[in-house]
């Protein structure tokens, strides 16, 4: 890629960038698009509009997204999204706060040196524009020369600025969580923790429920509410969707008929339904009176499964509930019996996001399944390559005709060779990318993770893998390889060093990634073309009722699980090539400023969190963080070793320095992520907790229903 | 070593036994001996021959071991050395049960074939009587051999077997302290926690005890009673200990001048002493006098120093009690501020382990001090082995001389070599050996363990290491590498072939080996003929008190720290040849078997537990034993595969079971020895705990005086 082709498709994507903000600032004016952009804030009963006060100005979404403070995006939109907030603004004045060193010393320190300009000269492959950029990279300085110092002194102040923000993004998310956890309204899930692998019932208890009622009866004799048992309510979930299904069938009918109340045709025409198979066949019947009855039908079926459900299919797991918060705080993290694999307790989390029907595999079963889930990711992570393999043996089929001529007339069928090279494998790919998050959180909860936020952090976890083995192994290695190749056969060194001093020719991909990613991606994230032109088709021509309507602008949440693995390999090559490179720091600087401030409007105004975990992903955001940072340090070590500055094993202290740092905030700060802390939990509460509401917010739908009578529904849930 | 010589040592072996245990039964029939062989019961009020009934058979103390109950054996000696005699009979069952199969199949399968007799007659060194044992060993199987199909099953049948009785043992260890921890009788650590790292005292709060007590009155509103916060008394011991030895100097002057009191001189004299440097020069004053005045004086001082302690020496630690144990419980194991290096709460031990000392280490310097320790005992392992070969190396000079010719002369001088090879090398070591369980203890006190039995737990795990790196591994490869040395010049195989090939040989060195440190070993344990000694010496020489007297027949406690390490190097050299060589298996089964004997009767009789820990010694003895145990299917497997048995890959399965296995005991045992259970603590108390006397009961000695007022004292302690 010359020079040239660089600045336009920088210019070109800027381009896109401001056309999208523009159609964006258009779109979002008009009211009718009000639940595509501003969906969170309709939902939580807020005027959209608001604070924007109708000003014309297409650029006032930055301001309001820039003044909103954290406790409003809190409020709005929960602590883990402020958390995700901190990870943005925290990389983003790491590379801001070492910009204003690295840029003004490396640069001029740079291109002043003419080490490229001399070898291209003499180098076997022609002298390219990418050279113009290569000059203001470490790879332009001489070997031994004494400018590598200023190299060497920016990896320091690199490091030293990385490791001080993070510390104090760590102080500041452990205290956010504190404050969140101190909240004088009640939460259910403060009250209540999870008990799985309960013992068979003894000779002498009748019911799961008594035996758990008089164990914790006699260990909190003061402060135990009610326990609530798992039960297997398969059977009444299927019945409750059916009912639900129904209802919205009737709702639609009824609709349908108001609609045809026209004024030529008052008494309106009642929609019919034939009853046989997929509404296809059968007889003829009147829509409404048909789902009423079916109705009405499931209602009794479903109130009878109800029944069976509490009192036949209780399983070895529980909810138990206690009137004080810090002892329900404190059980959560006791160890209650002799054997540890039976009675484990642990924290409660949100009822909506509690998985029921992990709660009930056995411990042991439990690390099985960890284990084979981990295995078949890790035989994931290594195999997947193979795809990855046959795509660059496709996209660089001329280079294949070029080293073996004999495949030639295979890749002159032009049709064939269209398909080839640009359909089959790019398709296989994106739709494998497409599925991998959805399949790493179903694996997530193969494991037995008893909620769905620690499902989306497992499988984040996981994620991490994919695009850091894709896209920065795979293109560092990949051009690596090529461009040496014939460099290698009659110059052998290690395989390592020619990897490494190819670092810099790779930033200049990275660069035009970068841009993409912030100006395109960013973009379209901003203008929601495509749920817009969705909601506007669905309502158009599927969506009769207003639950309908509302189900079509649901706007989902903000994709925790993709969308930090995917910053965290930002992070990783921004830091990778900070100190080699240094041109690479504004472009990461625009991706994660235009990230904060984009997301912010987003997270503000469109996304809805599914679920509230008071930010129990950071360790998870930080540990990956410093990651990057050793892997960074080390690549410095071997680059400087290959520059041949002999001082560069004083880099040495620079990894050391950030293990120490890793194991210091492990012992301080993470335990406080995975436990909940008795000082926090001893703070007064706003109001008495009413423990009837918290115990019934624990009842799943399908088994909680107001047509059944309170006094006998309560007392087939717990006998106390 | 020929077989007459082997036999002759056993018999020697034998009589020193035989001989020493009439020698014992001898001298404990002598009523004078009586605090020498029953401290322990003289110490808990018992009458030391009860149940012997004077009978005058030698082998009564054999009966009353073996009919003794484990719950007599905790009331006796507490629940440490109750576990201590669980892993001994577990080993020795092992050991039995496997014989049961072993000795019968293997001997006459290996006796029968001829590999032996026939390799020797052509083989390059001398035929000794050694191949006699090793007729009955795996080495006289001829390769390939059929016959290899018998230890290959008996292999299996000894893992079997040990891991059955392993679990069956795990459980009850779990249960006996299970049993002991919901003890209706109030054990005061049951009813504390301790607090480190009390972080500085705010603004607004006076002193740290009030901090304290305001933080846990906030989180335990309701059985919070009170808090000791752990103070700088060093300077109130040294006054205390000085006031302890000038009362113990007054006794001995009174019971001189009573004992002057004789018949011809009924007045007494009274004795007098030298008030200068140690008692030489200075006027002379009567001692009586002189004692009772520095009594009264160090009185006062005490006092003064006691109450500047409670007031100006807190430090950042301290003890908080509750009033329920299953809060306790609870508190001890709850994570209780936001940041994990403040605050941190862990179980209390019983008063008289805690090191006091310890208590105000800060969290991070712990750790630091944990690894520095444990870099100082690693280093200490592997160069501790330097003196070891330079051992190895006088020990054979003979064989040296042989190989290196030229050093001749120096060891012809008869003097110089004597000393060279019999004094100095070994009289380092014994020294070394001697200290080296005193420097660990140190070096694990060094770590900032609060209490003792964690210390003695702590530095038996680095002893470990020593006998194991020491005999095992000295012997194995130091005798294989010297045997097959010319072996290897002209059939140049692995070395790890030769060192497995030649166990067989070294087996017979661990026979002679067990056989003295059970005979030998025991024989002197038992018969005590040491203490005697000392105790009879220093009681007509030196004591002249009740106190001083008591204290020369103090018999101290059983050694866990050296003695559970010195057993294991025995398990693991019984296991490592139980197939191999059978042959050991008897005297496995008579070490432990003598060893649980002997210890048992040591145990009622003698020692004195300084601590009880409740059997939290378990995981770690456990741990030693599997491992022992994967140690010998690993060597095996190796074997057979030398012995070109290709179905040698079936014994894999082995190892992986026996990981498996402890990664189950490990989760579902491990956790109940190190965190208290609340199901146990819940259970009912026998009487309402005195609280008051709970918290008297962990006042150091030198701050708790009866002398100074009760209650001015309670408020200098903890205003509450």
């Amino acid at each position: 890629m010359d020079l040239t082709s660089f600045v336009t498709s920088l210019g070109t994507y800027f381009g896109i960038f401001m056309g999208l903000m523009i159609v964006y600032a258009f779109l979002s004016w008009r009211g009718g698009n009000n639940v595509v952009y501003y969906p969170n804030k309709i939902l939580k009963g807020l005027e959209p509009l608001e604070g924007i006060n109708k000003s014309r100005n297409p650029f006032i979404w930055m301001k309001v997204a820039l003044v909103t403070s954290e406790t409003e995006v809190i409020a709005l939109s929960g602590v883990d999204t402020a958390v995700y907030f901190v990870f943005l603004s925290t990389v983003l004045s790491i590379l801001v706060l070492s910009a204003v060193i690295l840029l003004p010393v490396l640069l001029p320190v740079a291109v002043t040196d003419e080490r490229v300009v001399k070898e291209s000269l003499t180098s076997h492959y022609n002298q390219t524009v990418v050279d113009e950029l290569q000059k203001l990279t470490m790879g332009n300085i001489t070997e031994k020369s004494n400018r590598l110092w200023a190299f060497f002194v920016c990896c320091y102040w690199f490091s030293l600025v990385a490791l001080g923000l993070l510390w104090k993004a760590c102080k500041h998310v452990s205290w956010l969580r504190a404050e969140a956890l101190m909240d004088p309204n009640v939460k259910p899930e403060q009250f209540a923790v999870v008990v799985r692998d309960i013992p068979a019932v003894p000779l002498g208890e009748t019911t799961t429920e008594e035996y758990v009622h008089s164990y914790f009866e006699a260990i909190y004799p003061e402060t135990y509410y009610k326990c609530m048992i798992v039960t297997d309510n398969r059977k009444a979930n299927r019945i409750w969707e059916e009912l639900e299904g129904y209802k919205k069938q009737l709702a639609r009918a009824e609709t349908v008929f108001q609609m045809s109340k026209t004024n030529a045709k008052p008494e309106g025409t009642r929609p019919t339904i034939k009853t046989g198979l997929l509404g296809l066949c059968g007889s003829k019947v009147d829509t409404i009176e048909y789902y009423n009855d079916r109705i009405n039908e499931t209602v009794t079926k479903l109130e009878a499964e109800q029944k069976i459900t509490q009192s036949k299919k209780q399983q070895n797991a529980a909810l138990v509930f206690f009137t004080s918060r810090v002892v329900a705080a404190s059980a959560a993290q006791s160890l209650h019996a002799q054997m540890v694999d039976t009675w484990s307790v642990s924290p409660a989390a949100e009822p909506r996001q509690l998985i029921w029907h992990n709660l009930t595999i056995k411990y042991f079963e439990r690390e099985l399944r960890k284990y084979l889930v981990n295995a078949v990711v890790a035989l994931t992570i290594v195999f997947y390559m193979v795809p990855i393999s046959f795509i660059s043996a496709f996209t660089t089929l001329q280079n294949l005709v070029e080293l073996a001529p004999f495949i030639e007339p295979v890749v002159r069928i032009k049709a064939l060779r269209t398909v080839l090279e640009a359909y089959l494998p790019q398709l296989a790919l994106i739709i494998f990318f497409y599925l991998l998050p959805k399949l790493l959180l179903y694996l997530s909860k193969l494991e037995g993770i008893p909620t769905q936020s620690q499902a989306v952090r497992a499988a984040s976890g996981k994620y991490f893998y994919f695009p850091v083995v894709n896209v920065f192994l795979g293109v560092t290695l990949g051009g690596t390889l090529y461009r040496t190749f014939k460099l290698i056969e009659d110059n052998p060194k290690s395989l390592l060093s020619w990897l490494v001093m190819s670092l810099p020719d790779n930033a200049t991909f990275f660069l035009t990634y970068l841009a993409l990613k912030f100006f395109v991606g960013y973009g379209l994230e901003l203008s929601r073309l495509v749920p817009l032109i969705l909601y506007h088709f669905k309502r158009k021509y599927i969506c009769k009722t207003e639950a309908e309507c509302k189900e079509a602008w649901a706007p989902g949440d903000l994709g925790y699980e993709t969308r930090v693995s995917e910053d965290m390999l930002i992070v990783i090559i921004v830091f990778c090539y900070s100190v080699i490179a240094p041109l690479i720091i504004p472009f990461g600087v625009l991706y994660f400023g235009l990230g904060w401030l984009i997301l912010r409007n987003q997270a503000l105004n469109v996304y809805v969190p599914t679920f509230e975990s008071n930010g129990r992903m950071w360790p998870h955001i930080h540990n990956r963080i410093l990651a990057s940072l050793i892997l960074y340090q080390v690549t410095m070590l071997v680059y400087f070793g290959l520059q041949k500055f002999y001082y560069a094993s004083l880099l040495i202290p620079l990894p050391i320095l950030s293990f120490i740092y890793g194991f210091v905030c492990a012992k301080k700060f993470y335990p406080a992520f995975e436990r909940p802390k008795l000082d926090v939990a001893a703070k007064s509460m706003g109001e008495a907790p009413d423990m009837e509401l918290i115990f019934r917010s624990f009842i799943p739908p399908s088994l909680n229903s107001e047509k059944i009578d309170d006094e006998n529904f309560e007392e087939s849930i717990s006998k106390v």
